[in-house]
């Protein structure tokens, strides 16, 4: 397992590394400074910025902003400089404007030490107005108030806020740096694989693209799957890829991590007479499970409880109960009058329930009742984080492996046949591969998740290089034609070496590491829950004739198609 | 004109750039050292290799092969090693094998001098066999001789010969050097935008992605062109991006450059009596050109001749007619009938012809004849070079700036309208504003194009930032509907600043520093021709029931559609 040992390596390198020498942000343009740089050791030089107007005052000072920070820039107020004057008084907010003047020390009191150049202004002698600004929807500031929908349609100027601009600087900064990692200290190599390629099997996630060849379609694979195994096979090892993954799907809830602590309280309540209690234990992997919320009496309101139970049901379609335990020690939930004494008090030290404390119960199928309450720890902490408590700490990073997966799991639908809890091409734990011929159901993965502050950010797996193997896996313990594999499992008859690897999540790990509530405000153009562009709104109606050298036509659901002739 | 500036001498940095210190390849792997690795400082050391087996000789040795190089292994002959010998011997070539042994001087004599481990020979102790290798289609080091389809078709086992090795790791390497130089050095910001997007007005080549709104489709845009200026109004100015583009369609020699030397003929000829002249030159941008290939006749061969007006006529649709000087100084072709002794004295001037040069003359519209000669100066180039002359030096790179392009275009197929020359983003030149309200022909764009080597490697622009300029050019001069481009134009608006930027080419780009003859030697998998994945087999037919999520269906051309029925 050195492989993923790596990448936590690479996470802490990449928080650690020293900053390098800073790069020169004036090369190749006529600014002589950025408004982040002026300090007092400046001041007698002249200077030209270039910024956008952040404020501007009775005609008397305006701050210009850019990328690195804010200047104060004093407007001139005698004649000979009036038409300085009259250009900078009158330049909208947001106007793009070139300002060359003199560094001067600000009066004596009027420094701002909250404010990097605070003890400098710039006195104004020529201005310039690049380009003016029509009236904003709002100030770029209050954006961050506004709706998603808005927010998204004027993505560009929500991206010169500096939340926004710190995130996605960020972001450029920590790839950067797991790139030199990579390639200069380990000699990774950096390949581009394609993105037009042909459907996976099962892969009915995938964006389709049509070809010219009537008929015949490419897909936009989920992720570089088969190229990364083919370059391995191709000789091409430690190969890296900043990939794109396309994914046609809303949210999986199902895929939320199952390594919440809950605590299973089937055998406390086994004898009980509780009708859903022993609907849930009928399953085949019927599980009780529940969380307990220390002091959820005191921070969560009956809306926050509501909340939670209706988050469940409609993402995980799992109905929760809820036992509050009373300063007296007591319990109160609809589920006391069906319990013993002995069952109650069984229940309290099972939980480990405290006075006040609240517990989140649910019963059914195992994965099922693990996903919900996993989810519901995340959101209770969120709202009990949002009520004042300090739960977590967001400059700590704890991460975790999560090993041992099973190889294959029953199909829902039905629990006879198997199929991967992965992908088809994940190996079987080498202490398990005999059980590959006997029992597969008992086969642990070589699969591996790596968890950060409890979100899932990256995962990978030992994959399969034996040909035989993989053919007994696809044909013989998941039923599947191996045909459209071919091309990679004949790739493994000719010398693949054993090998692995590991995907990290970005948009999710950059978001934990600035602590962003969204991966949107790590991403410059976001597509909404939909799937939407907002800003220039796509996806988008095209022509029947553009359509034409595709070979496709729509098929019109059946009311548009009479609202069309009517 | 600082951002074209930058990339030259990125590029120039990139090749000079002192290597950095060598990356550790053993690292987080159970081998001791790679197959390039041991001298005779290693003697004595006992050491594990794992490599693919590139040869092997009776039993007696073998040579092992990895990414960094080649180390031989002898095969140890005693009874107490009997095992290992069999495995050794019985191991097909390119079978995967892990060797430990201990590093040993050869005998004299048996060094090899050309193999940086020449010196050395490693003592196998014990082996094993990690993953054994069917027998290959062809030896990797002839699949060079091979059919391009049966090359793409096992591109795993073309990946393995030391020719793709070092291109796609050199690739790797300079791509990195430019991160380092633009993010390190320059502080731009790498920033992914989206690849699905809506389509581009005109964007005709770009691939469609249908969604799961009926009717509604998303596009792969050609190049992150509105993205880029919307970063820029967003504040996020120095930004790159390694980016992926996506062009449906094949070559197009249109776009080849227009910068040949080639010499203009049309008034040496404008008074001679032939035909296809005067057609030509009763063109609006008639013209009549050549070039000169010194010493032709003894380096072409008459099928060498035919391939070059044969490859004029199929890609571009233009005729040429060879002139060739011979021994004595008189001309032979179709045309010297035609001419008087001074129209033939004064082209043997203006073409500076030799004996035994060929002269290829074209007569037509003028840039289709540019075109079409460009491309026969390189390929003449080609013939010139297979046949023994050392033209051009491969280790010399020689930069261009192409600039003052034409901002507008007359349309081809309506003359009296106008096209943007490159598209409607690109700004006028400063001194040429006024003319795009009175002359727009005479307006010269700020699109620059940077040429290596005579080839195109990269082009861009200074963008319009005025939202008034830009729907001028959009409304007035090309009469397009700027309502698509709204959400641009109203960016525009919003204080954007004057930018610009460029796009290098970069499978071109490395395929000149790798003088590789096709920029598929510099993709791991490249598509054919005719966007066909040999490999995968991509694209390929998907089911009705894979279609009905996204409401398309096939339009089967109508003689499939008969096929079917009957």
């Amino acid at each position: 397992m050195a492989l993923p040992r790596l990448l936590v390596r690479a996470l802490h390198r990449a928080a650690a590394a020293a900053a390098p020498a800073a790069p020169d942000f004036n090369s190749f343009v006529t600014r002589t400074n950025t408004c982040g740089e002026l300090r007092a050791a400046h001041v007698g030089q002249k200077v030209t910025l270039y910024g956008w107007v952040q404020y501007q005052r009775q005609g008397l000072f305006l701050v210009l902003r850019d990328f690195q920070g804010l200047t104060q820039v004093i407007i001139p107020q005698d004649e000979a400089h009036s038409h300085v004057k009259e250009l900078l008084s009158n330049a909208p907010l947001e106007s793009v404007v070139r300002v060359t003047g003199t560094v001067s020390p600000r009066p004596q009191g009027q420094e701002n030490p909250k404010m990097p150049t605070g003890d400098i202004e710039v006195k104004a002698e020529t201005a310039e107005i690049l380009n003016s600004c029509k009236k904003l929807p709002f100030e770029i500031k209050d954006f961050i108030k506004k709706s998603e929908a808005l927010r998204m349609q004027y993505r560009y100027l929500d991206l010169r806020s500096s939340r926004l601009q710190w995130a996605l600087r960020l972001r450029s900064r920590v790839v950067m740096r797991m790139r030199e990692y990579l390639c200069n200290l380990h000699g990774f190599v950096d390949v581009e694989t394609p993105t037009l390629f042909k459907r996976t099997p099962g892969g009915a996630k995938e964006f389709l693209v049509p070809s010219r060849e009537a008929g015949k379609f490419y897909s936009l694979p989920q992720s570089p799957q088969q190229f990364k195994q083919l370059l391995m096979v191709g000789g091409l090892d430690r190969y890296f890829q900043v990939a794109r993954c396309y994914r046609d799907e809303g949210s999986r809830p199902d895929r939320q991590p199952e390594f919440t602590q809950i605590v299973d309280v089937s055998e406390v309540l086994r004898g009980s007479n509780i009708h859903f209690v022993q609907n849930a234990l009928s399953y085949p992997h019927g599980s009780i499970r529940a969380i307990c919320i220390p002091q959820g009496v005191r921070y969560l309101t009956n809306k926050d409880l509501g909340s939670l139970k209706e988050s469940a049901k409609s993402q995980f379609n799992q109905e929760i109960m809820e036992i509050i335990c009373r300063p007296d020690g007591s319990l109160k939930s609809l589920l006391t009058k069906f319990l013993s004494e002995k069952e109650q008090s069984e229940l309290i030290q099972a939980l480990n329930m405290q006075e006040g404390d609240v517990v989140l119960l649910a019963a059914g199928e195992h994965k099922q009742v693990c996903s919900a309450l996993g989810a519901l720890r995340l959101l209770s902490a969120n709202l009990l984080e949002a009520a004042g408590l300090a739960l977590r700490d967001p400059t700590a990073f704890h991460f975790l492996w999560v090993v041992d997966f099973p190889l294959f799991l029953p199909k829902a639908e039905n629990p006879t046949e198997l199929e991967s809890a992965h992908h088809p091409f994940t190996a079987p734990h080498p202490s398990d591969v005999s059980l590959l011929y006997s029992d597969p159901t008992k086969v642990r993965s070589q699969h591996y998740d790596l968890v950060l502050n409890g979100n899932e950010v990256g995962g990978g797996s030992i994959r399969i290089h034996s040909a035989e193997q993989q053919r007994f896996v696809l044909e013989k313990v998941l039923k599947e034609d191996s045909e459209v594999l071919s091309h990679l499992i004949e790739a493994l008859e000719f010398g693949a070496p054993p090998h692995g690897g590991i995907a990290l999540g970005l948009d999710r790990l950059i978001s934990l590491i600035v602590d962003a509530p969204s991966i949107r405000d790590v991403i410059a153009f976001p597509k909404s829950f939909r799937g939407r562009d907002l800003m220039g709104n796509a996806p988008d109606y095209v022509t029947p004739e553009e359509l034409e050298p595709y070979h496709i036509q729509v098929s019109w659901p059946l009311e548009e198609k009479e609202a069309k002739k009517n």
